[in-house]
């Protein structure tokens, strides 16, 4: 804490108040009192590492729950922000352990962050640390993910609203020493909409905002017939998912209540993009031939690369 | 469904009930009814794999959150097993995704699983399917894990008596279609016992049988000072890993509850060894070493290699 980004030197006069509202807030006092933070799921530390040299020009974070797929996007934005370098050789900042796989490309950061809340809320909270510690300021997150849909096509982007909870409010519950309490779940509602206004100037990029429900498993919880445990009919599962549709929601995944949760608390602005892979009130499996998969895949990032590029004035 | 394993043929007279108790169940009327069941996140299929061919033999599940770990544990058991071929040619069996890794060595299984209780869930209803489809029988699975120790030194393993939640109940709620049921989280008892006397016939192998704690994040849940986000006093947080200590729990780690759980509905025996990595009393970061740390976590496959080779009579 004791070193100072360069650009907080060029920041002192009149911007001073408006430069410390953008930096990334952590919420935690004890913070900035210890001696070394060891962000352990990332193999980082800010005794072994100079974070602000490494992440302090990061403007924007994608994350998403596969490895390989994360660093199939490093590549791809290399390529559009057409960088320097091989982006073939780009490496994994992370490489000290296996939970977690991080690319830095330009302003970009691309993490993994494996499947459920708690693997992305292990990340997040290292990841907020981290951009604290480089003092990173004006940060835009992004969760690129998959989806179950309700009542759409296969391969509609969905751009997430409010993200809900299995009872489709609006809110994460988060245990703090064995007592429940609860958070808001509201996303940035500027980013959403220039994300549409971004899928709208894509050719056949059929996209809708919606609410998504996230759940903490991928069977019960979603209502699928073809896990190992079921215990309720086809006509019980069809009446919870147009439940779910009528209160909004257009995609089911497993980690957007605490990615928009734990965002809003700290303040950084954050959007979930998610592709539906199948259309939940036609089936539970995930039976689309493998590169039609692999193409679904890629439009999140897509999307979220056509933003970064506007923004960085790249298309005008 | 159609197909049935040798091993059934043999069987279908007087010891045919002890068979079917045996043999791994689902909960689910409508799984024997699909026409192909597609084991996504294995990138495994029914219809593409004969799973009782690639499986039928299995009878030791070992599953832990860390791919490179799993794969560690699977030369390990090699080694230990005696087995022939060469060990470093281990081929991962879900190669066609990233989600998990899968390695089979003779009848051992080893699966890793990420990091929480969303993560570990769909890999063991996954697993539990192929189990059934591979009309495997007399299996039992192993959760092998690191964990925060309390009141324990670092490198202590705990075999768990009860798997609780933050309340320190022996219950895991699951939503189902947006209810809120309560499972059991009782595991094998004779299974526990086994292997603390296997721990007893080891060198230098501090072991002792206590509660699990699983939680749903690493650090507001488990009462962690060093995230993103911190409420509490120093004060609050001894005082709940106090309790915590007083109502039986020696660990806490993010799976246990949900593994306990699924486990017992489908009948199948099940143990958690985790070694504790730090003594919560004491603090809040992993600061060991990393070879201590590699050490640490070899312990609890050391212990259930040893009990797999005394099952399998290599140890006498």
């Amino acid at each position: 804490a004791a070193v100072m980004a360069p650009i907080l030197l060029n920041c002192m006069g009149n911007d001073h108040n408006e430069y410390i509202k953008q930096l990334v807030q952590v919420k935690n006092p004890y913070l900035d009192t210890m001696e070394e933070d060891i962000l352990y799921h990332f193999s980082l530390s800010t005794k072994t590492h100079n974070l602000p040299e490494m992440f302090g020009d990061v403007k924007f974070v994608c994350v998403g729950g596969s490895a390989n797929r994360m660093k199939a996007f490093a590549k791809f934005i290399h390529q559009e922000l057409k960088l320097p370098g091989n982006p073939e050789e780009i490496k994994d900042i992370c490489e000290g352990t296996d939970r977690y796989c991080m690319y830095k490309v330009g302003p970009v950061l691309s993490i993994s962050h494996g499947m459920g809340v708690p693997s992305i809320s292990i990340m997040l909270h290292e990841l907020i640390k981290l951009l604290h510690h480089a003092q990173c300021r004006d940060v835009i997150l992004f969760r690129l993910g998959t989806s179950g849909g309700i009542g759409l096509a296969p391969g509609t982007v969905v751009i997430t609203d409010k993200a809900v909870d299995y009872s489709f409010r609006p809110q994460f519950e988060q245990v703090v020493l064995g007592k429940v309490i609860t958070r808001s779940t509201e996303l940035d509602e500027g980013v959403a909409s220039e994300l549409l206004q971004c899928s709208s100037e894509l050719q056949n990029f059929p996209t809708v905002i919606g609410n998504t429900m996230c759940t903490h498993d991928f069977y019960e919880g979603q209502g699928r017939l073809d896990g190992a445990l079921c215990s309720f009919s086809n006509e019980e599962k069809l009446e919870y998912l147009r439940k779910a549709y009528e209160s909004g929601v257009r995609n089911i995944e497993m980690e957007s209540t605490v990615f928009a949760a734990m965002c809003r608390v700290c303040g950084l602005r954050a959007a979930v993009i998610c592709v539906a892979l199948l259309n939940r009130f036609e089936g539970d499996q995930i039976t689309s031939p493998h590169d039609v998969l692999v193409e679904y895949q890629q439009r999140p990032q897509v999307l979220v690369s056509h933003f970064i590029k506007k923004r960085l004035g790249h298309i005008v």
